[in-house]
């Protein structure tokens, strides 16, 4: 008899989006007049960069010729573009990353939720609350937890990120093995100082931990002073993942490409001490259960590294990031503390209650979309997270309204 | 400390493509003059269709306005793509596959390596002998084998095939719970039919098991008679996954889109024999570690059903197979039995003798580069692997290289 993996019922039903897309509808029904104005979800909404499409219009029609043809690919993907991210990603910053340390994807999502299958089954698992849930789930599948007792799972050991640390959480007082980290943060927008993130390498390297750093918000740093990703720290090369993107970066969320750098310098061990090196064992686990990213996609990646991609990609964030500050700005005068939407897409709001309360007041009374903060762990709760992903008139509209609503 | 899977131990290094690329170097350096012809790898090398091109280039339009452009679309693929492929893939063929019952993917490989995931680890796994490696590889990475002694993993239940039973495999004589299945086969080329695959069907009703049927190659099928799909079959909704893909079909290797098909009918269980849909199963892991294909790939594969997008399909499936028909014919003339290349781009020829050496042969004495048999399972010894994926040109001359070499 076919039997499940009995962890998937451990899994806790995943309603928020469901759940908020539901509420949502809703109300429309009931006052159809008024449009809602979407700050939810964290998807983009601008076009690809112009240097984007002119590459992947090209990159077809050599497609479209039996000479300029391209089958199977490189299944860590191509080194023009292995290259360009090297060069411009890493050295740029002086971190030393070379091009066959870097494996391209098709999502970060799908990396951040793979890379635990490397590592043993038994390994203890350090995860933020709150945070994006894929770690979590991963993980929840893959057997490394129990069950799910008043919103935590047994065997997890969770990061707590709060007011009172500024959701920079304290290092684990447990033992852990493999440790997920989210900087600029999503959902709460919070950053880490070079320094800050020094405590976390040391820290690994003493305890002979891996650390998992998804820095697909990297872009939207402006503080000069703030690394960009790990491997700016010394010693990282011996304890850190890092997970990239070009969703958020170049509007890559319907066109996907991503990567994850794995040093050659990362070592895990056997159960008798034996090192082994996680290249090595991403690799084959790349190149067995993948076959590379669409040639075209790889071709438009390839293009934000180009000057003019350079000066689109900045127009880009730019432009969200001026959506970032006028919520930021309106909801602090309007006496909401906030945390995030300096160096980040994202506003993380302190409501001061319910987080599903909250949502239903800002839908019913101003008509606009946030997501609750509760949907993102239970230090999630009291707080809402606002996306700076939208059009500046209809974030603009969406402020007078919360202004009206708030204000009533 | 960071343990590392420690299954992964157990793979067995990779080497035949490897292999192959090392001695196809040493002798192009020995011999410069005659370029190599490539009949190995099983890569398409012609222009994609137009219609596909066409569509490609117009998704990619829309992308470069924010009034067009598309973010994250759906997990599972866009409603177009799904009801394209459940119109014309299964229902035009009396299937029942609803489009609700197809998840777009980025490749067969992928989801062919994923699917074991969503099953108990203690899964009794039955797989062909020959066959395309990935079944097993990712079996022993989930911990499902034992080690590998002389070519075999423990705990594996294989299915021969062998010119007695015509590459296809009898039923197992102990009870498994998941078996692999591949027709037409790569790389043997043997097709089944509807009678043979019914016999496999019955039993895994009878045993509560499922078949995992790869069907990645069902394009190349010219005799009216033969099944296409495990679902032309009576039953199999209740016991079989099956896998498609565009890369063989549409010439989509480097572009990256596939599909696997999951029956909302179709159960698993818990260990107290309680039933669970696979489909939830399934739609929970691709939504967690998946973020759907990139929108203008999925334009591109829908216009492979567009009335021009089956024509060109038609005549690159009709290109290649007049290859295949040239290359059995050649061979079998020689005195060599073949199977497969009337169904399928791959010839499995009997070679009488060890794989490794008459590979050699054919390289040094005729510059031509074929797959060797024992790459692909201990039952693959004897026999070589040769791909119709090439110029007509090409294979042309590589017959009468071959003609000359083993006349001489």
């Amino acid at each position: 008899m076919i039997r499940i993996n009995e962890n998937y019922l451990k899994l806790q039903a995943s309603y928020l989006f469901a759940d908020i897309a539901r509420r949502v509808a809703a109300h429309q029904k009931a006052q159809p007049d008024r449009p809602v104005i979407r700050l939810g979800i964290g998807d983009v909404t601008r076009a690809l960069p112009e240097a984007c499409i002119t590459a992947f219009h090209q990159a077809i029609d050599e497609m479209a010729t039996d000479a300029g043809f391209r089958g199977y690919g490189p299944e860590q993907g191509y080194g023009f573009l292995r290259e360009a991210i090297a060069q411009n990603d890493f050295r740029s910053r002086g971190a030393h990353i070379h091009a066959d340390e870097i494996f391209v994807s098709d999502g970060a999502k799908c990396d951040t939720g793979n890379i635990q299958e490397i590592f043993d089954s038994a390994s203890r698992i350090a995860i933020p609350d709150p945070v994006y849930p894929v770690y979590l789930d991963t993980n929840v599948m893959a057997g490394r937890t129990g069950k799910c007792r008043n919103g935590r799972y047994d065997g997890i050991t969770y990061l707590d990120g709060n007011a009172q640390n500024g959701f920079i959480p304290e290092l684990p007082e447990v033992p852990v093995d493999l440790i997920y980290l989210c900087f600029p943060n999503n959902p709460t927008g919070a950053t880490i100082t070079a320094q800050q993130l020094k405590v976390w390498v040391d820290y690994a390297a003493a305890n002979r931990s891996i650390i998992l750093y998804d820095a697909a918000y990297e872009a939207f740093i402006r503080d000069d002073g703030l690394p960009h990703s790990i491997y700016e720290i010394e010693g990282a090369r011996q304890v850190a993942i890092e997970f990239r993107s070009f969703s958020k970066t170049a509007g890559f969320t319907g066109t996907r490409c991503a990567y994850t750098v794995v040093p050659k310098s990362l070592m895990a061990f056997t159960a008798s001490g034996e090192p082994h090196s996680v290249h090595s064992l991403w690799s084959r686990r790349h190149s067995t259960k993948f076959n590379g990213v669409s040639y075209p996609v790889q071709r438009a990646a390839q293009a934000v590294y180009s000057d003019a991609g350079k000066r689109q990609v900045a127009d880009l964030i730019d432009y969200y990031m001026t959506n970032a500050d006028r919520i930021r700005r309106a909801l602090q005068a309007l006496g909401y503390p906030c945390i995030g939407g300096e160096n980040s897409p994202y506003i993380w709001v302190s409501t001061g209650k319910d987080s599903w309360a909250f949502f239903d007041m800002l839908l019913q009374k101003a008509g606009v979309v946030c997501t609750p903060g509760a949907g993102f762990g239970t230090c999630g709760e009291g707080y809402i997270r606002i996306s700076a992903f939208n059009s500046h008139e209809n974030v603009a509209t969406a402020m007078d309204r919360i202004r009206q609503a708030l204000e009533s």
